[in-house]
């Protein structure tokens, strides 16, 4: 799998992800209306909003990326009816083709952390039948536990071919509090990942690791030198635009090959049409995945711009 | 909640927690083959025979025991319809008046980290309903990314009156990788529970704070130093049993008022009924959960015999 992200990056020239991370205020009056007039406003109705919302933004921008970045907990706040419409947009999104990237960021020990990578990543055994539960593609997975909740997604990932990101320097203000402490002279996310990258060594792509990390896109400087602590590792950057992170900075976190990194923008995409500057161009709620489509164009070109 | 969780471990005398942790191998094979002649080998079925099991042994335990955490990787792994059933049986547990610990070891940050507040302990807004979603009393909590995910979460606890546990030192083998880690002549989870401490300061129950932490039976060392940093925090206390922890290294997560931790088994508990110490007593797998009663009693008086 991390040969077909690659390969897609490649292709769409674009090394970018979208994060389908619907909250319901994010959705059109115009969609939450019609769920809400045939489910009423309970967890069905607002599974429905969130349902249309997601397929109108995948339908207008699929050819266009080569992945999706669906963050559970916006599902999982809608409960069992978020769950199945997390299922029903990881399904979808498949059809179209598109790399799934299921920002879930667990982490747990032994038989635990296995069925957490079974439910994401891998097949669960009933019976006779072997059957995919939620059937992402790559899973984020939190290092806390150290590496017998990592193992065993590898396994998974060995199985599956699919991919992790580890999470080893978040995006966020506080992300510092325990990550950036010193440990022996070096942080301790770099501890983190120079294991990322023993890890990754156990099972390699064709040019990548199928064991990533995150990065933050709100420290640059940390990304630079994490670049060097995994070269062969994919870098997933959260922070892009509504957190702070601009393109200028972004070019440390690729290799020379000018692979290596995949940057995600989530509000930035599928809030576009509440943008001035989409408005202006004729952008109402009615097309608002319109505007999705306009901010990924301008996205790549801005990201494009500063790393080549 | 906490001081529900006080008031129930004084009232049934037993410190303990019983870990809903079904595996699909432990489910008795009266209740698979049942399961699967009515939905097929299917994820219906499979989350029918948990369901059916977890049900059981809620019936057998429910009066003579505190609470219980269902951990929610178990039912991750049959997708969608494992969902259900761990709604269910969170349902149902209160219906039995069950404190429920939902073990989910979330963590992310700012909104992502409200939508899982609101999702495990809270109520999310639709239109002009509030509904809760998984509806725990507690969750599991991961600290990596700083206040900024635990922030989210002490909202919604004040609000709700409920509470977490963070994962300060976890029970598994390599959980020394990074947690042990040396920062300023201290283990980094003496730095975590530092937090705990502080973090908890902010919302009192009677007795202990509504943040709690998580410390593994298997480090009673650690465990006795982390009980004199969050002296307010209740321990929840996982690997007894199963993972090696014994009761005679139990007292240290202890204050001298006798509470201050709950100790908990989940295969010691759920599994019982495969021992051959409960089937010399007559056990078979039809009447599996009175295993599960005998085995919850044993852990009673195991547990008081080496704390008082």
């Amino acid at each position: 799998m991390i040969n077909k992200l690659i390969d897609k990056i490649k292709k769409t020239d674009a090394p970018i992800v979208v994060g389908l991370d619907p909250m319901l205020d994010y959705v059109p009056s115009c969609i939450t209306k019609k769920a809400f007039s045939e489910y009423g406003e309970t967890l069905e109705g607002a599974a429905e909003a969130i349902w249309q919302y997601n397929k109108a933004i995948i339908d207008a921008t699929y050819d266009i990326i080569p992945a999706v970045k669906p963050q559970i907990a916006m599902y999982e706040q809608f409960g069992v009816e978020g769950m199945k419409v997390f299922k029903k947009t990881v399904d979808y999104c498949h059809e179209k083709d598109l790399v799934v990237i299921g920002d879930v960021k667990r982490g747990d020990i032994g038989s635990t952390s296995k069925a957490y990578a079974v439910g994401h990543l891998g097949k669960v055994t009933v019976g006779n039948n072997k059957i995919s539960p939620f059937n992402e593609d790559f899973a984020t997975v939190n290092p806390y536990l150290g590496s017998d909740g990592i193992t065993p997604f590898l396994d998974i990932c060995k199985e599956e071919k699919k991919g992790i990101f580890i999470l080893v320097k978040t995006s966020n203000p506080s992300s510092g509090e325990f990550q950036d402490r010193l440990i022996d002279d070096k942080p301790l996310y770099e501890h983190v990942g120079e294991k990322v990258a023993q890890w990754g060594s156990q099972c390699m792509g064709d040019e990548y690791s199928y064991v990533g990390a995150v990065v933050g896109a709100t420290y640059p400087e940390m990304g630079a030198a994490l670049r060097k602590v995994m070269p062969k590792s994919m870098i997933l950057v959260p922070g892009y635009g509504a957190q702070g992170g601009k393109a200028k900075d972004l070019k440390c976190f690729f290799n020379e090959d000018g692979l290596g990194a995949i940057i995600n923008s989530s509000r930035g995409i599928i809030c576009a049409y509440k943008k001035e500057q989409y408005i202006e161009k004729g952008i109402t709620e009615e097309n608002f995945a319109d505007a999705s489509r306009m901010a990924v164009k301008d996205m790549i070109e801005d990201i494009n711009g500063a790393i080549k």
